[in-house]
């Protein structure tokens, strides 16, 4: 039996879409694809609705009939503040605003180790540790996970913030060792916030049980997601062609990683 | 090797009582079995004790020769003050006090989730959260975690309070999902709670290994309660024969859950 | 102009009583005297209700048409159980039935010191450390502590739970000294707690500005209390007069004091 | 001798900007006064920078030469989200990228209690805890503050973030009796900010020595603001002119008072 | 009336010991002065004990017929290994073999701040925080510290030990704004060790009532030390001849000033 | 490939300094074995280095050319003051000074459970509790755990602190049930110390997966650690051939055990 009618996957063509797309089809009846451009091999319980984030109207729209709403769309990386502005707040905004004039009942949003990037990792900070963004692309992931955050508490929508960490097909570094969760796994936590009896307003950090833990999820527990990859496999190739790490390099000693060494993005704008 | 000579098992008639009966046999070259009615089918290793947990010289009698004495019986449901004080309040004074006339050196209680029932799921509460009954039965449930603190700091009688959760046959709803304790672990827990080496005056919430934790027992984990069983395999069946809830609803919001939708007991007096 | 039209002062003519007759008079129109035996002086502004605590019937009667009570009746030292179940968790159910009954706003309630006399001083609790009562007086203190917080999230009933240490005319021995709470100040501490704009349910200690300070109140500053007193004028005598205490013993150690140090009160009873 | 050469204060002819015009005087060589429109009354140690804090380059502009920022510009209530957009958030970009063009060492800015609205009043949290928005105007001063975090992290420009409580001429009801900050009491806060040794990053609450306390600041205190006002002198008269509150409201319950009952400001648009 | 019999003094002769040697004289029927070199004028109340700490026998000679023990010597500044060594490590192992063998009852032991010097000024720690010592002189004061709750936990040795931080006649730059302490308020301090009832193992900052506050001392209040001094009225004098600090610096940045931008002290070893 | 060129291993003709001269060895391309006396069966990957840690100059000569230092060196049991000071305090000094001097980027030190042996079992306490040691040998693991955490603060050599619990062949007793580390976890506790990609300055416990759980060593979960051993297979055996406990006897109370019994060493000093 579905647990939703229909969900809206915004950002259904990137990377991480791309897998969800897969993994939502047993939860709901049907799946809309959210992505700027068409898809040419909609599957039966899929359909799809080809829109602008920073179009209000447009957003708002392409959440009508759907009572879940997984948000993945938007920049994925730093960017110049007007690309921040218009995919990542803004296009938030719109996509919160169709949740609640649509009824949605629950979003489950991509935020980002980088919201808390600047945190050291001996810290172990729990989901409720203050914000530390490590660029504009992480203050947006702030600015949505306080905006879910008005929406439960005055709206009564639930969502769910996953912190994602590197969710790629495989850790590329010594520092993915530790922030490596699997694709499976994010399906997984994916599935587990959008069937946890209650989640209010949640944020959860998002990680594969990796050996190396530096952050303390507890206080998500009550999504029930239980991670079943690790970086284990992975670790002797990693550290067969990587150096030892300077412990005391921004990149070794905070969360965000290489975010937390980067300038400011719009000093070298790319050009129009 | 018995690890007890006797113990008194109140409650024995009773549901988890009648689960107890058989799990405390390794523990006690004798189980002495509490109610307030024969039994017919005394084992070898069994004696019976009649009594009331109201009648205080009876009760103290029944505690006699013991040196644990876990201490199930009395109302297990919501019930009308004069059954409180009489069953749980008053019955379980008596039975500290046997225990300390009679010299016992640890009593095993069976308390209630609905000692905290008002805290809300998402708070992921200690064993040390202040109290929050979410009934007269739960205030009762807090009495005696009181009243056995006084009894260790003062009289040396050491105690685990169980806070168990749902404890049934199987998860018959989707809270039970998440407040799931299987009789198995219950069985566990208890015997953990007479064998650990030292247990002061511990707190310990009663739960199975479920995905979703609503709760941390992390203060509870010197007692070496291990969980082995879990609701998932009953999960497919309860989401399909059962709705999805409301996460504004008292009962899914808070750790008690129906019961804080419950009026007052005296309100609707049963007629006598 | 008066707070409120109707307050309820339960053990009127005890210790504390007759402090807060006086003091509570600008507070409501009219004080409701409550007493086991009649008063001849009654003021203008005051009415009595004669009645025992254990008397439920009686009790509930008194509570008619106040819209708060300030519950100070009951035994105020370690007594025998029965006196405690009667004066202080029957007496007490009693008070609170009254006020769902009869629609109170408000209750103060004089909890003590001895609900967590067993904490060490050094540790500095707030007032949402674990109970650890060092008397039957004290598990009746959290009993009141637990029904009065279901009274809030179940009946909407407000309460302030006053942990009163010392309030005597004056410091009489070097525990004093940190535990003194002048009457002036307990009566300041009461009207705070009826005229805070919200209490919800509220734990405070309650103690002078002395210096030595033993507990962080902090949790409750929401009452608006600022002490006035202090032990200080009292010290130099009192320090002439007693030794130097003993760091190890459980009288000087711990919250409770000399509390600490008594045995079971059942052990001698008191002849009829 | 002055602490600044120059400071540059945007909403310099708001309700806060007016006091603090006259309060920064001895703080600075010279104060530039940041508005919408020309003052006709400049004193000798002011200048002017008329502009909008939706024109980014405008604004960089106007931070040219000013080593301090005291950024209380932008929507000071509720406001439909193009405003808050424009206003409060592209406008606090703006600013933060001016200091950071031009070399500002440290920033005060304005934030409120809205950023953390939805916290009750019991909780007493610290300025640690997690956000709770009340309003998109909430949500904009949490965008601020996370922003200024990073712009300390990672460019090492200090702020200080002062969420304001109720800054008004006198509390106009009883919620501000606890809420209230005055003028002056204003001023020295925003005076302690510029002149501690190092604020780093700083969130601190902004309120009078009022009876009734909230909230615990002490995760601020090294900016050394000691607060000479308090709401008492009102009391009386607020308190005779208002009802008793009920203790369920949302505008009682949470620290944003009746922000917490406001409706979306999209909802009933202004005409433009 | 004397509180103590006889109280060693230790680093008598040093710049806080003269300050106690007069502040102590009200506390006992005798001042013991223990420095290295004797003293030509003493009082009646006093007499002396001449002895380096590195030597064993003398130390513990010294503390015969003392019921307790103020030990402020030692060296009071970073220095070489072999020097912490003998005077601070051995010596004050000596000390407390001195205390367990003549029965000393309480010792207040002058800690510092660098026994923490490097955690950061925004961090407002506790007296509980881990220790993080910024010179080889902290470690010692660690190691005091570890030693002396050894002494408490097995021997029944009260000790107090002051982390003082900033001690002199008056601030001598912008840190001693807030580290300050005056020497009035060092007396009170010690004086406050020395009577409050019950101090079992305290550790305590050492501070006057300076405007900004860095770290949390609540922790200590049973020693009832209430500050009388403040660094304010030194303020304008200090920051007019200083200029503002940079908030990155090491010496600004942490709690231990520019002990944490010393280098190692063997490394440029003073001539024998 | 090896993870370092050279490790030395002090104390490696001790008890655990034998087994981890094996399991060191795929860690480095040369293990430099640290004792008192000569090995006559060096390994092809061995050499060694002959000294007393009590010697400064031989000691930091040990640790030339080794990029990380496994500090197992010592008394490894309460002994008498002379030789806490020179085995432990001295020789750990010595051994960083060497890392400083020789460049060393990372030190793994046995500390002990006898640095925080006087918390009580059911306080679970963290790796960031104060200390509580229970011996001169405890005090002596809280000296480097100090000295560390400046090596660490000021010149930036990393330490891992194990506080090793029972690490022996087998649980001798009930309490190893609980403190038992076996000697293969113990190498992979030492491996994880030696591997995890940065540990700045870390304190872990020393535990195998016994199924009693006394600490919470989540503030280590950085380094990687998982234990694959326990007591279970032991139990019965232990259980069989020793008594119940008596729950309030120090040695079962506190962490510490059995070294909370005794008395001071230098009491009954050995003839030399």
């Amino acid at each position: 039996m579905a647990r939703y009618e229909r969900i809206l996957l915004t950002g259904a063509a990137g990377r991480l879409g791309t897998e969800l797309r897969k993994g939502l089809a047993p939860l709901a009846g049907k799946i809309r694809l959210g992505a700027r451009n068409a898809f040419d091999d909609l599957a039966s319980n899929e359909e799809q609705a080809v829109f602008d984030l920073a179009d209000m109207e447009a957003t708002i729209e392409a959440t009508r009939d759907c009572d879940a709403i997984v948000h993945f769309g938007g920049a994925s990386l730093e960017s110049p503040w007007q690309t921040i502005l218009d995919a990542n707040i803004r296009g938030s905004y719109h996509v919160y605003e169709g949740a609640r004039k649509h009824g949605a009942r629950r979003v489950v949003y991509a935020s980002s180790v980088h919201a808390i990037g600047y945190h050291e990792i001996e810290a172990h900070i729990g989901v409720d540790a203050p914000v530390r963004p490590d660029s504009l692309y992480g203050v947006s992931k702030n600015f949505v996970e306080s905006l879910s955050r008005l929406y439960w508490d005055k709206f009564g929508i639930e969502s769910v913030c996953l912190r994602i960490f590197s969710s790629f097909p495989e850790p590329a570094d010594r520092r993915m060792l530790w922030s490596y969760l699997s694709f499976a796994d994010c399906i997984r936590l994916v599935e587990a916030s959008l069937t946890a009896p209650r989640v209010g307003h949640t944020i959860s950090f998002g990680l594969s049980d990796n050996k190396v833990k530096t952050v303390d999820n507890g206080g998500a527990s009550h999504l029930g997601y239980i991670p079943r990859d690790s970086s284990e496999p992975f670790r002797a190739a990693v550290e067969a062609r990587t150096p030892l790490p300077d412990p005391k390099a921004a990149a070794v000693k905070y969360l965000g990683g290489w975010f937390c060494e980067l300038g400011h993005p719009d000093d070298e704008k790319p050009n129009p």
